[in-house]
């Protein structure tokens, strides 16, 4: 399906709302807002209806898709629980809230991750692709699946959660409250648990020191290793392997051969990054490994155009 | 798609060869043959042949679906390369060779865990679900993927294995030369290793009292684990949790909800057995487990069957 007409896409995140007007698949206008952090959903929603309005769309704005960070099921507006949003503590109705500002649009919903991976998919690293693990190496990890060009939402819209594969038994602490998760090991935050927690053990390392009592950016990291520092080489070593583990799992699973990964530490590290992951994979797996990753190509708008996307997916 | 008419099913295993005649569906007539162990695929196939002669079909064979041990890509009538069948260390083109004994023969070919889940999808465990995860817990441990109503194949055919899922970083060896993989834990050939070596290294156990040299069968294991062995115990137990967890994975990649576990050590240990994996699931997911474990129904036919079905599942 494609029609000459607007559609909005919306990234929300836990900390900004970033909208984007779609036409022809192609993004023509961008507007950012902060999300509340507090008011609840209402507050919420309200700042992305403002956010909307700021894109500057003519006419009335007739179709909007939104990408949020819960699990959201295939012909539901539903969103949620997103323990990074305000007051999100169950699914809540996105297309309810946003018609009382666009009257008579359709809203359509989906996880962030997997309408990121939806646009990698159609406009970005897996174009022309039938198979695609998307995977985003940030703040946490997340994936989204798509499989014999479709992607995969599952039962409960939580496909694609790779940030919680067990990489190592009873490793380290995850901010979900398990043990030895992927994302505790190659998340920016789960970098930061382990080295401020080794440095508080009489660690030396240059992470802490550059980082001091602010948050571990992925610069910071990034520096740490540009200095030759041990202990940021080794995590962020092991983070490409722990990637890579988790992306051989997936390939027994579904057999997926082209993988995208993005997101802020794999942006920062690049190449030899993703060339570790791709090694980890070959490692991991049984056979001759078919795994090919390349990174990510549409970096922060991934988000809001996949959401928009919802309506041009067909077969989704 | 529905037919009065017969169509053939082969389940071609590395031990024997199990033909189902079906007609709606419904298992009309079976016959079994030993697999030849030399003469290569050629022999194997002319067994095929004989074991489907042996079916009695009346009138001309016009479709025969073939599941066997190895990868089988959708739109493709080659299997392998299969470990388990005779001098099969290629690829080979079932249907070119069935075709000169089934002169017009549709054939159409599947891998025999992806063509045992399609059985246990549409007519066994999975019956009325759009998604399904069957795993076979034998000597060795195989899984099939059904998702948004399709057997998942993969891009070669490979999707499903997830014997070869990393349960324990570095741990046991598997048969396939890594280490720390599921089957090298769950399958009966894997516990039977664990078991001999720790025996060897002085630990006293019944399993290996009880099986003496010959192949330490699931009911050794079982009379061990009746008489209370600690051994057999801890080891039973430890294969329904890496189960479990590898069942974990797999929902956390594609948010499969309904898993049905078969397979002879699955069989021998029943419910208790289940639910222990169900319970190891729900320990490694970061969220209330919406995972069902069910036994299998449909036994020896499911591969047959499955085979059988391939003309069956118009959206596969």
């Amino acid at each position: 399906m494609s029609s000459p007409s607007t559609i909005v896409g919306v990234d929300l995140g836990g900390t900004k709302i970033y909208a984007v007007a779609v036409v022809d698949g192609e993004v023509v206008a961008t507007a950012k807002r902060s999300t509340p952090r507090v008011g609840g959903p209402a507050a919420v929603l309200e700042r992305v209806a403002d956010t909307i309005d700021k894109l500057g769309v003519a006419g009335a704005v007739r179709r909007i898709g939104v990408g949020g960070p819960g699990p959201s099921i295939a012909g539901s507006s539903l969103l949620g629980p997103a323990a990074n949003l305000p007051g999100w503590d169950r699914p809540v109705d996105i297309a309810g809230a946003l018609r009382r500002r666009f009257a008579d649009a359709e809203v359509r919903v989906d996880n962030d991750v997997n309408a990121a991976a939806r646009a990698e998919w159609l406009h970005g690293a897996g174009a022309g692709a039938d198979d695609l693990l998307a995977v985003f190496v940030g703040t946490g990890v997340g994936g989204g699946v798509v499989l014999d060009g479709r992607v995969r939402r599952g039962a409960a819209g939580l496909a694609g959660e790779i940030g919680h594969l067990v990489v190592v038994p009873d490793g380290e602490p995850c901010g979900c409250g398990g043990r030895g998760h992927l994302e505790a090991y190659a998340g920016r935050a789960g970098i930061e648990r382990i080295a401020r927690r080794r440095h508080a053990e009489g660690e030396a390392t240059a992470l802490v020191e550059l980082a001091g009592d602010g948050r571990m950016k992925s610069s910071v990291i990034a520096a740490a290793v540009a200095d030759g520092d041990a202990m940021a080489v080794e995590l962020v070593d092991r983070a490409a392997d722990v990637v890579g583990q988790a992306v051989a799992s997936v390939a027994l699973v579904v057999d997926v051969a082209l993988v995208a990964v993005g997101g802020g530490l794999a942006e920062r590290f690049g190449e030899p990054f993703l060339r570790r992951i791709e090694a980890a994979a070959a490692t991991a797996l049984p056979w001759p490994s078919p795994v090919r990753v390349v990174p990510t190509v549409l970096g922060d708008v991934a988000g809001g155009l996949g959401a928009a996307l919802l309506f041009d997916e067909e077969r989704s």
